[in-house]
């Protein structure tokens, strides 16, 4: 299947050339800390020298999980298909910051329990009216999980045709928060209560249910196949998250991943294909509590910590306008010999 | 004298009703996390529920330090002057990030051991050509303790005149966080070797040493009060920020806090003058191995830790472009009301 195939190269040539020109840049190596590996990275994933990082790509996946009928999340389903149309509309956070940064913006529709108006901004691709209570049943059929994963391609293929530099996944969908736990649960091999948070705001004495709802589906689905936790644990939005890092790294746009689900979509991306892990950037410890779980696993140091746990993509924006800062910096700083300024004793 | 006046008040009142406006905002409450403090404190600093951040106000304070010919730096000390020109001319990092946030972008000499020519970007304030080696005797005389001062207190009413946002004080001084953690080090009365980091790239191998000139110049000067510590330890640039951010909290400009060395006039400020601490917002915690105790003693949590030891306002410039995400979300997303978005269960 296409989701195997290797990831792009990246040119480790100007990455090294380009952690050379920074040690001529007038600052003391290393000073400038993260910010410095952030500008690199991109000079590798884009073969030159002085990168660019003006043209953002944001894809906001929606999805409704059969799931949030078992009382999982803070806020009712209805949610889903409003805040796609809020997203669309422009009043939602990552509508806010996709303005603020010029971004192409788009809300894929992958599967909503209540009707969505089209919309410019939508993307209509819904699979089915939200996955089936994976508690109970697998959350998609094997045919849904390869319609979801294209879902994701052609979102990831619409950043390259728009000369994305960078591709944002968000995600939206009442009761995400559970599938994503469960997913992590079943790959890392932990007990739903490590992994699973307030997300929207679940009351912290719901939390054992919460879990008990998890391993409920944990039990039934027993299969440790990123692929067949995918199509048991679901979410319609996450595996289209999954489909588009994995293409976006073999098409060569690096993605910045968001938080707690979305990093759980990164882990099972790195697990179905590893070869994609280095166009992988992190751009926030979510305040979900599971989340430093995955991050570990998959060996990731965010840039932000700032206590965000919104989800739609937004600590992924917000981090954008700091790597713009970096990239900066490094193309228009002086060097020491055209300043003019004494280097180290 | 004027930096012991009272600091202008916070408008409580509509700091409360800006915390209210934002939970009618379309995302759970709390989910965007520090963003959502940072933009209901700017409600509060400007008494307006929807605060503006697009005017930045930067003043980079230069000065030299006669404890550098101790050979307390990686750096020879005529880097001073020459980044005051290549601040002025735009190639240092600071001034990347001036004209990408598009600031008010001043350099305050306030005295270097080198010449520096004069250039529309610096305003000329030389107390001496640096002070003297705090090792030895006293870093400067009370009468240049008070020019100091008042060179920072003239920025902040630049700041003020051109009805800045923010306030943001960089610094550069070769030789200058051997003066902060000296100053840290006398109030705090904490041993020099708990504050000593590498500066601009020291070998670690070097820091006993750049301990033992400040333990001999804390042998030297015995008083605690912070005036005398500034006196003693000083630091013309260092002296320039501690006024500046006084007078800044006096007229109601809030101020970014930038690192180690930043923080450490902050807390001189705060010290002299506890009134202006609510005005303080700080923006990063730096490599520098002390500053983390100076932001205790000052119970600041900064926005960033981003591994920047850099200076000049860099820090706290980078952080102000999240500052103006955190703003834009809180003046332009949609309430549940007007998008029709139904709330918590």
């Amino acid at each position: 299947m296409w989701f195997n195939n290797n990831a792009a190269s990246i040119d480790q040539s100007v990455l090294q050339q380009a952690e050379s020109y920074q040690l001529t840049l007038t600052k003391p190596p290393g000073s400038l800390g993260k910010l410095e590996d952030i500008a690199t990275s991109f000079s590798g994933f884009q073969g030159q020298i002085k990168p660019k990082l003006d043209n953002i790509f944001i894809s906001i996946f929606a999805g409704d999980h059969g799931v949030a009928n078992k009382g999982v999340s803070a806020f009712p389903q209805a949610v889903t298909a409003e805040m796609v149309k809020n997203f669309a509309a422009g009043g939602a956070a990552i509508s806010v910051m996709a303005r603020q940064l010029n971004a192409n913006f788009e809300v894929v529709n992958t599967g909503t329990a209540f009707e969505v108006p089209a919309h410019e901004n939508i993307v209509d691709v819904q699979i089915a009216p939200g996955t089936q209570d994976f508690s109970e049943q697998s959350a998609m059929t094997e045919a849904q999980l390869i319609q979801a994963l294209a879902n994701g391609q052609k979102a990831a293929l619409r950043a390259k045709e728009s000369n994305a530099h960078v591709f944002i996944g968000g995600e939206m969908g009442i009761g995400n928060t559970t599938s994503a736990s469960a997913i992590a649960a079943a790959y890392l091999g932990l007990p739903a209560i490590k992994l699973v948070g307030p997300g929207t705001g679940l009351d912290e004495q719901k939390l054992p249910f919460k879990a008990a709802v998890i391993e409920q589906g944990l039990a039934l689905h027993a299969s440790r196949d990123p692929l067949h936790i995918l199509q048991n644990l679901g979410g319609f939005e996450i595996v289209g998250l999954v489909g588009a890092y994995i293409q976006c790294a073999q098409q060569g746009t690096p993605v910045l991943v968001d938080g707690f689900i979305s990093s759980a979509a990164a882990l099972m991306a790195v697990a179905i294909n590893a070869s994609i892990r280095p166009w992988l950037m992190f751009s926030h410890e979510s305040a979900e509590p599971g989340h430093q779980l995955i991050l570990s696993k998959l060996d990731a140091a965010p840039l932000l910590n700032i206590g965000m746990r919104l989800g739609e993509g937004s600590g992924a924006a917000v981090a954008i306008s700091l790597m713009q800062n970096a990239v900066l910096m490094h193309n228009q700083m002086a060097t020491f010999e055209a300043a003019g300024v004494s280097e180290k004793d």
